[in-house]
C-alpha cells in the first residue's frame, strides 16, 4: 500500500499552513520509509510560468520506521508557486502528488501543490469580519413608494408583484427584454432595514443602482446618478446613513468593463443629446471604446452583445473618471457607500484593479473591495496573465463560487469528501486577509436559486429550465427546504462572510435568470429558513472563531461533514448530516443524534467523533 | 340563495347524533322561511327495501323568517333507515338533501340520509377502549429463534432479512408462490413486546398463525394447530401471557370462508394421509365443502382460486368445528388470544358471524370481534341482503377502510373538505359502541404501504408497481415521513383504536402484496415517526376523550382540519395543516405556528378558531 510521505494540509510536513507573506519561511518536511535506497529528496518549486528551482532537502534523522528530511523556504516574491518532490529509486521518480497529499508512486507526479505568497501588508477590513452579507437585487426587493408611472417611456411596470419576470422569448408584452421593473427601491431598502437587522445582516451588496435602461442595470446609462426608479442621492444617502446607524454597511455593484450603448458616454440611441462616443468622434468618452471595421457592430462589445459597449480600462481619462477624485467611487462612497464589488473582475488589468483599490481605501481601510471571480482567484489565468487578485495590492477577496459550486453539489448528491476537498483546495490557497471574508454564497443574480439548484431537475444543458421559474412539487419543495437549511449552516460557519441572496431565507425558487430575480414574496409567512438563519447568525456572533478561525475537518464520510472553527482561544463545531438517516455521535461525553438531513452545531468545538 | 333547512349533522335539526337504539327517540326539526307559501313538511323514511312511510312534521311556531316544524320518531326494529322530508310550493317538490344538509331548491331529492337503529343492549369491550392497536404479519416481524431448517421441504428460508418478498413472477427460484418465509415466530414478536409497549401498544392483531403452506397462512391447513415455523401452542400462550402482563391483548385472524386445499380438511395435494374432503367422499369435512362439475376445479373455490376451496359457512358440522364448545374460538381463546378479526366478513353468512360473536363472548364481553370490511358497514349490501355487522349480536365493530381511505387520500391531495365529509359520514352511521372501537389504520396487509400511497407514484391501474418495493427516492421518502406524522396523529385522535401497521412506524415503503409485507428493519435507527407515535400515544392516553368523546370538526378548507374531541368531562383538539405554508392561529388566547405538514396537539380543547 501507497504510504503518505507528504501532506500539504498537514502541519507536521507543511507549516504554516496555506498561502504565506512574501519572506515568511515555510517549512516542508517529508517522511520517508528508510531502508527502502530512495535518494534524498529535491524540493521542486517555480512561481506560475518562470524556471523550476531545485532545492535539496536535509535529513532530521530517523523516526521509527521513517527517515525524515526538512527544508525551510522563502519566497521573496508574490505570487502563486507551484512545487512537488523529486525521489528516485533505482534511477526511477518515485514522487506522487494526489489531493494535498503525497505517496511513493510508480505512477509518479500526479499533482502540483500550490504555495500563495502574498505581499507584505495585506490587510482586509476587520470591522467586517464575522459579519452576515445580504444581496439585494433592487427592482425586486421592496418597493417603498408605489409607482404610478416610470421615468422613462420604455419600461413596463409590473404592478402584480406575484408575476415572473418576463422571459426574452415572451410574446405578451411584445418581447420587452429586460424592460419590466416591479419598482424596488431605495425607500423599501430602507423600510425593510429592521427586517434584515432581525436576521443578522451586517453589510448589503446591492446589485448596480446608477441610472440604466435594464432592470438589472448592468448597462450603466450614467455613473454618477441613481436610477430614479429606486430614488434621489439623497434617498440613497438617507438609506446608507440609516443603516449605519443598524451596524449595517451597503456596498455597491461597480461595473467597470462595459457600459450601456444606452448611455450618457456612448447614446447610440441617443436619448442623452447625441454626445456620446457613438454618434460624436469629438465626443469627451470616444477615448473609452475601441471603434473599427473589425468589430461586426462597428466597436468592441462585451461578450458581442451591442448593447454592452466595452471600455478601455487602461484609458487613463477613463480611469481618472472611476478613480479620481471626485470619481465615481469618490462620489459614492461620500454619499454613504462602504465599498464595491466589482463586476467581472476578469475583464479588469490588475493594473486598473489596483488603481480602484487605491480609490476604495483612501475613505478608510474599511471599505471593501470585492470582485466577481467563479473560479480559484489565487490561480486564475486571463487574457494569458496570472491574476493577482488576491496577492495583496488588489481586491480585498471574491465571491467563493467554489464554494458555492461544492456545497451546492454536496446538498444535492451528498458527497462529503468531495465538499471537503474543495474546500480544504480554497481555503489552502486564499490568503488568510482574503479568507476571512470571502463571499459565500448560495445563489447569486448570476444563479439558478440554490433551492431550485439542490432539489429541481438538473438543468445543466437543458434550455427549457430556463424558461421556468416556481417549478418545484411539494415533496422536491419541501425537501429542498430541509437541505437550505444545510447549506445555511455551512456558509454561516465556513470561514468567510456568508452572503443570503435576497429571498433564499423564504425558499424563492427559480432557474436562471431572469427566474432568479422574482421579486420578493412579502406575504410569506414561512419562518423555517428565517429562524434557521437567526440561529445561524446567532450562533456565529457568539463566537470569535467565525471572525478568523481556522478550519478543521475532522470528518468527511457519506453525507456525513465534520468540522471545527477555531482560534487559540474558542472553538466551535458543526455537523452536517446529508444522509436518509439520523446519525449518533458522542461528543464531549454526550450523546446526541443529528436527524437526517439536518446538523447540530456545538459550542466549545467537538472532542470525539463518532 | 338556497337556505339550509335541515342538517342531519346538527343537533339543532336531528336530536341524537347520529346513530340510535330501538326504541330511542330522534327529533328531526325542519327551519323553512316563512311566507313562500311551503307546505307542511312530511318525513319519508324507510328501512333499505320496505315501503316508505310518510310522517307529517308538527308546526312549532315562528322563529325570525323561519317557520319550525318537528317530529319525533321511534323506530322499532334494528336496521339501516334512509329518510327524506317532503315539501311542495305550488304543488313543486321542493326539498334537496345534499351531504348531510338539506335545501329548498327547485332540483328536488338529491340524497337521502341514513339513519342506523341498532339492538338494545349493543356494547362492545371496555377493557380495549382508547387503546392502540399493532398488526403483525408474522412472518416478517421477528425471528426469534434463528431457523436452520424448515418444518416443510416446500418452504424456501429467506435468511438475509433485507431482501424484498419474492413476486410471483420472479424467476430466480423457480416461481415459488408465497413460499419464501423469513421466519418471523412468535419468540420473536414476545421479544419485542418491550419494544411495542414503548409504544403505547395495548392490542396486537396477528395475521394468520395457524398451519398453513403459504407465508400469509389464509389458506389454513390445520385450524388446532400453530404452523410450526412460528412455534408451540406453548409458544402461543407464553407470548400471550407474557404481552397481557404488560397490558397488551392479542386477537387473532379468523379466516372461516375458505380453507386451504393444502390442508387436513381438503387435502388436495395428499400431504395429510389422503382423508380430506378432495380425495375421500367419506372425508368427515365432505359437507364442508361444495363439490359439483359446475365449478372449473370440480369444487367451489374463493374467488376461483383452487388453493382456496370455499366452506359453506351454513353446515352445521363446520360451524360447531368452529363455533362450538372446544372448537377452533374456544381453542385460541383458552391458549390466551382476545378475540378474533373476521376475514372477509362479505362472505360469511350473518347468522354464522352471530354464532362466532357468541362463541366469542362466551369467553368474557371484552373479547373483541373485528370484521374485514372494506365500505360502510352499515349499508353494505352483499349478496343480496342489507347486512346487520354493526347492528347488534354480530360484530363488535370492523377495520375502517373509509377512513383509511380518505386519509391517503388527504394527504396525498390536501382537500380538508372531503376528508371532513368522509370522517363525519362514518361517524352519523356507525353505532357509537362499533365507532369506539373502529380499527383505524393507514396500511394493511391488503394496501399499499401509507408512504407509498401518499408519496409514491400513483399505482392505480399500473401493474408494474406490483413488481417493485422501496422505490422512494430521497424526497418523496422525506416528504412521505413528515406526512406520515399527519396520518398517525388523524388516526391517533379520530374516533376509533389507531392500529400502525407493524414498520409503518419507522417508514417502511412497498407497493401491494408481496411488497407491503417485508421483514421489519430492526436495523432502522430513525426516531421520526417513532417519536411521533409515542407522543401520540402519550397524548391519547391522557385524555378521555379519546376512549369514546365525540368528534366536532371546526374547520376543513384547503389543507386545514381542525376539530375537538370532547366528553361531559374533557376535551381534547387537534389541527393539522397539510398545506406548502405555516398556519397562524389563535388558540385560547395564545397565538400558534402550525408549521406547513404539521399538527398541532391541544389540551383542554379549542376556543377560538382560526
Amino acid at each position: 500500500m501507497s504510504q503518505t510521505i507528504f501532506n500539504s494540509l498537514d502541519e507536521h510536513f507543511k507549516t504554516p499552513f496555506g498561502a504565506v507573506c512574501c519572506g515568511e519561511k515555510v517549512t516542508f518536511r517529508l517522511r520517508v520509509p528508510a531502508q527502502i535506497g530512495c535518494t534524498t529528496p529535491y524540493l521542486c518549486i517555480c512561481r506560475w510560468d518562470e524556471p523550476v528551482q531545485l532545492i535539496r532537502l536535509e535529513p532530521e534523522g530517523r523516526q521509527g520506521k521513517f527517515d525524515l528530511f526538512s527544508l525551510c523556504y522563502t519566497a521573496a516574491l508574490p505570487g502563486a508557486y507551484f512545487y512537488f518532490f523529486d525521489l528516485y529509486i533505482n534511477y526511477t521518480k518515485v514522487f506522487r502528488g494526489e489531493r494535498g497529499e503525497g505517496f511513493l508512486s510508480s505512477a509518479p507526479q500526479g499533482d502540483r501543490y500550490q504555495l500563495t505568497v502574498y505581499e507584505p501588508g495585506f490587510s482586509t477590513p476587520q470591522l467586517l469580519r464575522g459579519g452576515v452579507m445580504y444581496q439585494i437585487f433592487p427592482d425586486r426587493f421592496c418597493e417603498g413608494t408605489p409607482h404610478t408611472e416610470m421615468p422613462f417611456a420604455d419600461r413596463y411596470y409590473r404592478k402584480n408583484k406575484d408575476g415572473e419576470p418576463y422571459f426574452w422569448p415572451n410574446e405578451v408584452d411584445g418581447g420587452l427584454l429586460n424592460r419590466d421593473f416591479f419598482g424596488g427601491d431605495f425607500a423599501g431598502i430602507e423600510s425593510k432595514l429592521p427586517y434584515l437587522k432581525d436576521l443578522g445582516v451586517t453589510l448589503i451588496y446591492l446589485n448596480p443602482i446608477f441610472e440604466a435602461h435594464s432592470n438589472h442595470r448592468y448597462n450603466t446609462a450614467n455613473y454618477m446618478k441613481p436610477d430614479p426608479l429606486l430614488g434621489t442621492e439623497e434617498d440613497f444617502s438617507r438609506l446608507c446613513a440609516s443603516a449605519r446607524r443598524m451596524g449595517i454597511r451597503i456596498i455597491l455593484d461597480g461595473v467597470f468593463s462595459h457600459t450601456g450603448s444606452d448611455s450618457i458616454y456612448f447614446d447610440r440611441e441617443a436619448r442623452y443629446g447625441s454626445n456620446g462616443a457613438y454618434h460624436n468622434p469629438h465626443s469627451p468618452y470616444r477615448r473609452w471604446y475601441d471603434f473599427g471595421p473589425q468589430y461586426a457592430d462597428g466597436y468592441r462589445s462585451w461578450w458581442g452583445f451591442s448593447s454592452l459597449p466595452e471600455v478601455n480600462e487602461n484609458e487613463p481619462s477613463f480611469q481618472e473618471f472611476i478613480c479620481g477624485e471626485n470619481g465615481v467611487i469618490d462620489h459614492w462612497i461620500k454619499l454613504g457607500a462602504s465599498g464595491f464589488r466589482l463586476d467581472v473582475a476578469d475583464e479588469l488589468p490588475d493594473s486598473f484593479i489596483r488603481l480602484i483599490r487605491k480609490a476604495v481605501k483612501r475613505h478608510g481601510e474599511d471599505k471593501l473591495l470585492i470582485g466577481e471571480v467563479w473560479e480559484d482567484a489565487t490561480n486564475k489565468v486571463s487574457y494569458g496573465a496570472h491574476r493577482t487578485y488576491l496577492l495583496g495590492g488588489g481586491l480585498d477577496t471574491v465571491m467563493n463560487y467554489p464554494f458555492r459550486n461544492a456545497i451546492i453539489h454536496f446538498l444535492r448528491y451528498g458527497n462529503a469528501a468531495a465538499l471537503a476537498e474543495s474546500l480544504l483546495s480554497i481555503v489552502e490557497h486564499y490568503p488568510k486577509p482574503a479568507m476571512d471574508l470571502a463571499m459565500n454564497m448560495l445563489s447569486t443574480h448570476d444563479t439558478v436559486r440554490a433551492i431550485t439548484a439542490i432539489a429541481g431537475e438538473d438543468c445543466e444543458g437543458h434550455d427549457r429550465y430556463w424558461q421556468s421559474g416556481r417549478v418545484l412539487d411539494e415533496p422536491h419543495f419541501f425537501f429542498g427546504k430541509r437541505l437550505m437549511r444545510l447549506g445555511f449552516c455551512l456558509i454561516f460557519t465556513l470561514p468567510g462572510l456568508p452572503c443570503i441572496y435576497y429571498g433564499d431565507e423564504i425558499a424563492m425558487q427559480g432557474y436562471k435568470d431572469p427566474f432568479n430575480r422574482a421579486y420578493f414574496d412579502w406575504n410569506c409567512k414561512d419562518e423555517t429558513l428565517r429562524g434557521c438563519v437567526r440561529e445561524l447568525a446567532a450562533f456565529r456572533a457568539g463566537c470569535d472563531a467565525f471572525r478568523e478561525g481556522r478550519l478543521r475537518i475532522l470528518q468527511a464520510e457519506g453525507g456525513l461533514l465534520i468540522f471545527e472553527r477555531y482560534t487559540d482561544r474558542c472553538r466551535a463545531g458543526v455537523v452536517i448530516n446529508r444522509s436518509q438517516a439520523p446519525i449518533q455521535l458522542t461528543i464531549g461525553g454526550r450523546q446526541i443524534t443529528v436527524p437526517e438531513y439536518g446538523y447540530q452545531l456545538v459550542e466549545g468545538g467537538i472532542d470525539e467523533k463518532k
